[in-house]
C-alpha cells in the first residue's frame, strides 16, 4: 500500500515534498499521543508540534464541527469570536503587546512582521540566525538558511552564529548590525525563535536575548520574537518563550499549535508599531481569523489553560531532560519544557536512532545543522509514562548504534 | 451589539481590517445562499466566492467534521486524500499541468509560483496589470496596485493596463518586457488573474491572452495564472479562466472556493517546471495540504461536479448579466458566468448602491480602479429566482440614486 502510496505521489505531486523517515510512516487515526497505522500499530508521537491538546482532542474537534456547520465567513464582517479569542489571547502577553492580526500560517505571520518592520523602520536588513527556519513564502525562505545553500539569502539578510552556551550573542547581533550599516542597508529586524529549534535548541542562560534586542532597537530596528514553534505554553515556565529572556518583543508570531491542527497563525504586536502599518495598509486574508479558525484557536487556548498544559510540559518536560541526561551517548541536553534537543556524537548516528526509533514506534527527528541532534517535541499531554516508552525505544536504538 | 464588537474590534485588533458596508453586517448563521443576523434578518449572498457550494453544504460540512475527528498530521507522513484529491484535481486541468503543491492561502499560492519563476528562469522581473491583487505576503504585495499607493510595488515590477477591449494586450506586454530588459532585469513571470477582477472585470475577446503568454515565453518568463478568484467553475463556460483564451499556463495558483471555507489553497504546475524547483529546494506548508483540507476540498470538488455547478454558473450568469445590461444606469455589463461586473456612472454612485441594497438585505460589492464597479459573485449555488431579488434590490437602489 505504502508502495502504490510513493508511486501516485510522484506521478502528482511536487517534487519539494519530503517524506519523514526511511520506512515512511502511514496513520489514518489519531487520539491524544498516539498516531495507528490500517493494520492498528500504534506509534507514540513524541514530535508534532501541532496537536498540543493531542491529536483529535473532542472538545476542540466539537467546536470544528459546531462552527463549520453554523458559519464561516471572514473578517470583513463583525463576528464575536474572533474578538473573544483576541482578548483571551491578548491576556497571555504583557499588556505591551495588545494587537492581533490574523493569518493562515506562521509563515504568513512572519512575512507580515517582515512587511510591517519595512514600513515601520524605514529599513530592509534583517538579522537571523546561522541555521534559522521563519518559513516559506519568498520573504521568510530569504531569511531561513535552514533551507539549505540553493535557496538564497536576500542581500539585505546577515546571519549570526547560534546562541551557544558562553558565546557573546548581542555582540554577534551589533556586528551584524554594522555591516548592515557599511553595506548602506538601514536595518529593520531581528527575528528569532526564541528556542532556537532549527539551530539545534538553545534556551540558556535565561536573558542572553535581552541585549540583542536592546542592540536592534538602538539601530532602529524591530524584534520579533517568532513563537511559532516555543509558544503556547510548550517550554513549560512561560506561556511564550521570550518571557525567559525579560524583555519586550515588538511583535511576536503564532503558528502551528494555535488551532490544534486547524490552520490558524498570528502576529501580535505594539499598538505603536502595528497602528503606524494598519492606518496606512490594509490587510485582508481570506481564511485568516475566519469564524471557524477562531472557535478552534479559542477552545485550543481553553484546553491548554484548564487541563494545564503548560504545567504538564513543565513537570514531563523536566522528567524527560532528566532521563535523557542519564544516557551516556547523549552529549548533551538542551531545552525548556516540552521542547528538547538532545545532542547525539554525529548526524549519521542521529538519523539511524530516529529511523530505529520509528520503526520501533516512537516518533521523534533530529536537527541542527550536523543534524545530531535528536529533537523531542510532542504533544503537550505527553505524561512520564510516555516518557519512559520513549527511553525504552531510545535505549534499543542506541544499543543497536 | 454591533457598536460593542466594533470598540472591542479598535482595542484588540490591529487597524489593518477594514469592515465592508457603511453599516457593517454581523452574520451569525449562513444556509446556501443566504446569511442570517442575530434578529433573523436574512441577506442574501451574492458577493462570497469563498463557498461555490453554498454556506455551510451538509456533506462538506460532514467531510470536515468526520476528518477532524479520525486524524489531522501533515504532508510528511503518507496519506490517501492528498492523492485522492491531486488526481481528481489534475483531471480537470490539461494533462501538461500534472504537478500539484498544496499551500494554505492563494497568496501562498502565487507566492510559491514566484519562488519558482525565480528559480527556473534566473530572472526577477514581474508584469503585472495596473489594478492587480495577488495576495498578501510581501512579493506578493509588492505585485498588488490594487493595495494603494502606500504599499510600494518591487523594482522589479512593471504594470500593463488592464486588457479593455480594443487594446493590443500583448503589445503592452511586450513594452513591459522590453522595459525591464532596458533596466538590467531578467522577466521571470506574467501573472494575471484570468478574470481581472481588481482591474474591474475582463474576459472578452476569448483569446487575448494567448500573445500575451506568448510575449513571456519569447523572453525566457513563465505565465502563471491566477485563479484564485475565476476557478473552480465560477466563469461557467469553463472550470478554469485560462480555458477562454486558449493557451497553456506553465504554474496555476488556487485558492479561496478551493475547500468552501476551509482554508485550502496550491500550485498546479507543468512537471517541466515544477520539478526543476523542487528538486533543488524543498517545501513544507504545516497546514497545506493536511488531511483535512485536502478532505474539504475533495468533498467541495464533488460537490461542484455532480451538481453540475458550473452548468448553474453559466445560467444563472446569463440570466444575471442579461437583467443587468437591461437597467438603463448600467453602462458596461462584463464577465463570465457567476462572476459580473457592471458598470456604473462613477464609484460615489457604485458605492451608494452597495450600501443601499445591503440595507435591503442584498449582499454585494464594487470595484476597478474607479471602484464603479458593481462586483457580483455569488455562490454557484446562486439561481434565477435569488437574480430577481437581486434586481429588485438594485432597482430600489438605482432609483433612489
Amino acid at each position: 500500500m505504502s508502495e502504490t502510496l510513493l508511486a501516485r505521489r510522484r506521478e502528482s505531486l511536487s517534487p519539494s515534498y519530503r517524506l519523514f523517515y526511511d520506512e515512511p510512516l502511514r496513520p489514518v487515526r489519531g487520539k491524544g499521543v498516539w498516531l495507528y497505522e490500517e493494520d492498528g500499530t500504534a506509534c507514540l508521537d513524541a514530535y508534532n508540534n501541532v496537536v498540543p491538546a493531542g491529536h483529535c482532542h473532542p472538545r476542540i474537534v466539537a467546536a470544528v464541527a459546531a462552527q463549520t456547520a453554523q458559519l464561516n465567513t471572514h473578517t470583513r464582517y463583525l463576528h464575536q469570536t474572533i474578538l473573544d479569542y483576541a482578548e483571551a489571547l491578548l491576556a497571555t502577553f504583557p499588556a505591551a503587546l495588545n494587537r492581533a492580526t490574523f493569518t493562515c500560517t506562521g509563515s504568513e505571520a512572519n512575512d507580515l512582521a517582515i512587511r510591517v518592520a519595512r514600513h515601520v523602520t524605514g529599513g530592509t536588513g534583517i538579522i537571523v540566525t546561522e541555521n534559522a527556519y521563519h518559513g516559506v513564502t519568498l520573504a521568510t525562505a530569504e531569511i531561513s538558511p535552514s533551507l539549505g545553500a540553493k535557496m538564497p539569502l536576500g542581500a539585505h539578510v546577515r546571519t549570526v552564529p547560534a546562541p551557544a552556551e558562553g558565546m557573546d550573542f548581542s555582540a554577534a547581533v551589533r556586528a551584524a548590525i554594522k555591516d548592515l550599516q557599511r553595506h548602506g542597508i538601514k536595518p529593520a529586524l531581528l527575528v528569532v525563535d526564541t528556542i532556537f529549534s532549527s539551530d539545534g535548541v538553545f534556551a540558556d542562560p535565561p536573558g542572553f536575548l535581552a541585549t540583542a534586542a536592546e542592540a536592534i532597537h538602538e539601530a532602529g530596528g524591530l524584534f520579533l520574537a517568532d513563537e511559532v514553534q516555543p509558544g503556547f505554553g510548550r517550554t513549560g515556565s512561560a506561556m511564550w518563550g521570550f518571557a525567559r529572556h525579560e524583555l519586550m518583543p515588538d511583535m511576536v508570531s503564532l503558528g502551528k499549535p494555535m488551532g490544534n491542527g486547524y490552520p490558524a497563525a498570528g502576529l501580535v504586536a505594539q499598538s505603536h508599531v502595528i497602528d503606524a502599518f494598519g492606518q496606512n495598509i490594509r490587510y485582508f486574508n481570506t481564511f485568516g481569523g475566519n469564524p471557524v479558525a477562531m472557535a478552534a484557536a479559542l477552545e485550543t487556548l481553553r484546553v491548554i489553560q484548564e487541563e494545564k498544559l503548560m504545567e504538564n510540559a513543565a513537570t514531563t518536560g523536566a522528567y524527560l531532560m532528566a532521563g535523557l541526561k542519564a544516557r551516556h551517548q547523549v552529549q548533551a541536553v538542551r531545552g525548556d519544557g516540552l521542547f528538547i534537543g538532545a545532542e547525539l556524537a554525529d548526524g549519521a548516528l542521529a538519523s539511524r536512532v530516529v529511523n530505529h526509533m520509528r520503526a520501533h514506534g516512537v516518533l521523534i527527528s533530529a536537527s541542527g545543522p550536523a543534524g545530531n541532534v535528536l529533537k523531542i517535541r510532542p504533544p503537550l499531554v505527553f505524561t512520564p509514562a510516555h516518557a519512559d516508552i520513549l527511553f525504552s525505544a531510545l535505549d534499543g536504538a542506541l544499543a543497536d548504534g
